[in-house]
């Protein structure tokens, strides 16, 4: 009810703030007899941890993985996974100034209003850390939709203003920006770095692709698959919309056009996005995240202290100038925690 | 689990199929000695049903409410409402020769992919029809929202292309499209009449405007209020996309641009669409949905048989040339839900 | 969360109160393909619907079955049932006098402290009508338990303070009390016919005994098999204890008696009542709850006005002098969702 | 779904295995700005903790309260709390013997029937190590319930097949049985000690007390208070059965002897154990659980060995030869738990 869980056959629950000791996530439901160790979550942890380019926020969180509970002798057992990544690096000191204004663009004020009560220190809960957890419990989720042939796989396609021209799913990891297109990524970065020197931050839009989906998945009425994706993804802070397939694009479309069309090899288009009436089509699920440009910027900015009177703050601290990068890895955990959930729900159906 | 109940502390949970006897709602979590009637859930039944206009279509559903439980002597009395539409004027005839063949952009084949077997009468839960116990439960919760003085208002900003230039909210209601800008209404609907008259159809655009949402409305990691919001939007069938506030526009814009500055008087500008970390900021709420164009259409379309034999369907009924104007009250009626929902785990979590 | 459903993976959602116009259910997450009808749902409700014997109410409610969703020639289609059992017989001017005092046993005072609100006709959702729809989506779940070779049986053990004897399953369906033991049938029924002409009432003992089911069901912690089972029990109105097994008289037991010792062919005895540590052993599961008198008598008692006004009351109408019989069927039906809904999470979890 | 979460509003949701790193539990919904700290936790893990006398396990966990997140300045924040509690002294060893058997009573054949795996050290999520997590989500939930002036009270009523004569609440946490009795608690401890040095165990009653709850609490269909309370006692490991108010004895009265009459002053009686049709009534809420003897003996059994060999074992190992005494607090807890959950959700249907 309060919100930290997501899923239902597969489900994560998740806790802890920015500046606290931890951050973690408990992993329920779980296949048994699934091998598994902390390295492969390593893995995906290791892509979403600051500090690994000029793009991304100094900030050193080692995040090494430790799993307290639900595996043996190197084999999942069917029990909660608990995975825990102690905080480091914390600095609080940096963020006295926010102790008494609300920084514009985050979640300072809203906070204060939903509890009475603000953790000043970083961003708590609205942090970005929290979704430390996310990928841990996505990189669970992964392992066995392995199992399942579904690959997920998310990159930066526009950044700053900046859109990749092509496609080379081999060029992704080695860019800073994980974009597509090595060129696009290059100017990017130089577009980045230049926002990050004056203290200000872009945006952008991460298309995330979904491969080797049988056909039948998801659930037709309320948890349609691009239903339950869409929650998924506008659940990550920085993102303010989504769209499947042809998306917006498809509002200024003729029915003609936009029919996916169907011969003996399968379907001809996929405007759809590989979802129709929110159900995997077998075709790739195709998706794409808008993402708002990083809300804390050393620029002076106008905004209120916390008892209402009229201030100018700059928002110091190590922060990143263009999330996308970081992003990507939060896309792919919570769509293969959709994905895994779907498969089991389904299987739970038909049993 | 099987997805056809939506919301926790305020839950609906349909049933029914286009061509079946009946579609209703069960209700449940409604706040007790409420004044309420069938008249009030019809007004806005007769918004969603069709036979409307020229742009929608002409199958007659008289979708009269019957209440069969919840109620006494005029009032709410806490237990589950339920409400049955009672199904009228069904032509299963002229949907035998969509037995053997899939419609393209239809649910069809997913389908049958799901569950191994298909209800080929109209589209069983795939039609629009699922969404009349959507808009009767949302009645109820729009009855529950006007004691907390919230507004839900959705209008057809684009449709076939042309976008409203005005906005005049007393002008929604009074052309067939449900547009802001009665001009740029005159343009949707000569366009629509044209792409009815060939067989075609188009999609669109809605806006959602939500006004006197208090701020601190929403669960602050995985269950945002924009990310209920998306599941909710995106469980309509023909929705393939949402943005909040500035949406896929803040991919392009800097961190300065798009922050929201405060000062004395609150918000100074709105490009977070009046949701900061997942949680009402007390700004008005703005979201927009992408609307495919109709699936049914009358054009020739290459397809596939059940036996996945080649071959060209036409599909013929009674079909909606463009469904904007008929998923505006479906919009409302879900969001309505989500609010109403989140205004009381509010509650729950504050008391 | 208003607690009107029940179940994850199989779940029934009921509506209806007992003078209004329908009482009924939703069943969603019905595995689909399986052949049902009306007649099958029917027979179990005949069980449960009064005017039976002479030991129960004389009401009569026809609780004819109709589905108006859900299947497809003559199949389910995997999409929630919808079952309606419409409401006759109704009598509400017997309870004019029940408007302005609270009866002893009953659920009025609680409910209007809970609500501030009471439909004071019968007893609204408290009534013991409200189990009709449990039966009938009962019925849905027993069907499914069918193809798995899982058998459900419940009898009346204990009422009017005289045991069964002897347990011989054919004899159940043969007495009007649903006793396993002919010779205490007759004396229970002899004893219930004379308290019912005093206008008093009585309780009882109904144990359940449930084959078949494959060893490793449920789940482990919180959702322990016995632990569903019992809530599920429990919210049957007039169960006031259920114990599993040997139950209370473990508590008087050591250790080396109690335990289950095992040979080759299987556990030597079943103290655990077929689950251990929430588990299905795949011996029987033996449970028995304990079954409060019926509240409604027409002796006078002592209670006070809705102003608090003390009084005495005699509660009028055709009230059951013993529920136990009626209550069989109920016990049974929520046995049957619980298995299911269990059936199911277990392979959702190995799926 | 599968099961280690509990509640809505106020939710728990544990990890860990007796013989892992750690347990612990994350607690989602809490109420913000309530003061609270690591000490008051701790307090009623050590009433939970082995070692504390004769009659219980000599094994040394200390259970040292940590909580890492949710807190900000010694008051809740309204996020997760989350309490992780460190393992000791565990000696995996002195299990290495039961890797190739199934210990009689224990979960040990059904989880590996369930999971097709086993860890087979100590009892993995099956132990009485589990419940520490539900102590720490109780004493949160507990503090909760102080506001409102909720009081949770549990005792042993009878061990050994020795029952309390008297009740003194003031006596419970004075003797190592926890018994409201000190005659009978001496009694107890005497035959206890005796079947510890046999090597034998016992069962015996834990009752709960429940004061100063408002009436008007519980949802009155499927999640009565008595049904959650039914799932959450009979989720404890030892616990085979449950009863209410005047409970199995209630099936042997009349009518005219049950049902609570009223006066101006409230009830007169108490045999609905201050529920009535799943709510509460306002008077003291009273139930009993059965706690079964102890499975970990060390008297010879006969049992199978994991390849279905007859064999004979002896449980070696620190066993609790009574668990009832440490049971006391995981009853109080569990029932803290749904309490807290009720509160909320009473707030949330009226809010």
């Amino acid at each position: 009810m309060a919100g930290n869980s997501f899923g239902e056959s597969f489900k994560i629950t998740t806790f802890g703030e920015s500046h606290g000791a931890a951050v973690g996530v408990i992993v329920d439901g779980v296949t048994p007899g699934v091998e598994l160790n902390e390295a492969y979550i390593q893995a995906q942890m290791d892509r979403r941890k600051p500090g690994q380019s000029s793009v991304t926020s100094p900030r050193k969180e080692y995040d090494v993985v430790h799993i307290l509970s639900g595996m043996f002798e190197g084999q999942t057992t069917g029990t909660p996974l608990f995975i825990i990544l102690h905080n480091q690096d914390m600095r609080p000191e940096a963020y006295t100034d926010i102790q008494h204004s609300f920084r514009p663009g985050h979640a300072d004020f809203t906070y204060l209003q939903k509890y009475g009560i603000r953790d000043h220190r970083g961003s708590g809960r609205a942090s970005g850390r929290e979704t430390a957890g996310r990928v841990a419990g996505g990189a669970v989720a992964r392992k066995l939709l392995e199992r399942r042939g579904v690959q997920v796989l998310a990159y930066t396609k526009e950044a700053a203003g900046i859109r990749c021209r092509t496609f080379d799913e081999n060029e992704i990891e080695k860019n800073a920006v994980r974009a597509s297109d090595p060129e696009a990524a290059a100017e990017m970065i130089e577009k980045i770095e230049h926002l990050s020197s004056i203290g200000d931050s872009c945006g952008g839009v991460v298309e995330c692709i979904i491969r080797g989906v049988k056909p039948g998945l998801g659930e037709p009425v309320f948890d349609k698959l691009d239903a339950e994706l869409a929650k998924a993804m506008l659940s990550i802070g920085a993102v303010k919309g989504i769209e499947f397939g042809a998306g917006f694009a498809a509002s200024g479309m003729l029915g003609s056009e936009h029919n996916d069309e169907m011969d003996a090899s399968g379907f001809i288009t996929n405007h759809s996005g590989g979802i129709i009436g929110g159900i995997s089509s077998g075709a790739e699920i195709v998706f794409r995240v808008a993402v708002k440009p990083t809300s804390s910027i050393s620029v002076p900015q106008q905004t209120i202290g916390v008892n209402g009177e009229e201030t100018i703050i700059v928002t110091e601290g190590r922060h990143d100038p263009c999330i996308c990068p970081r992003i990507v890895p939060v896309v792919e955990a919570m769509a293969c925690i959709v994905l895994e959930d779907h498969y089991k729900r389904q299987v739970a159906m038909l049993g």
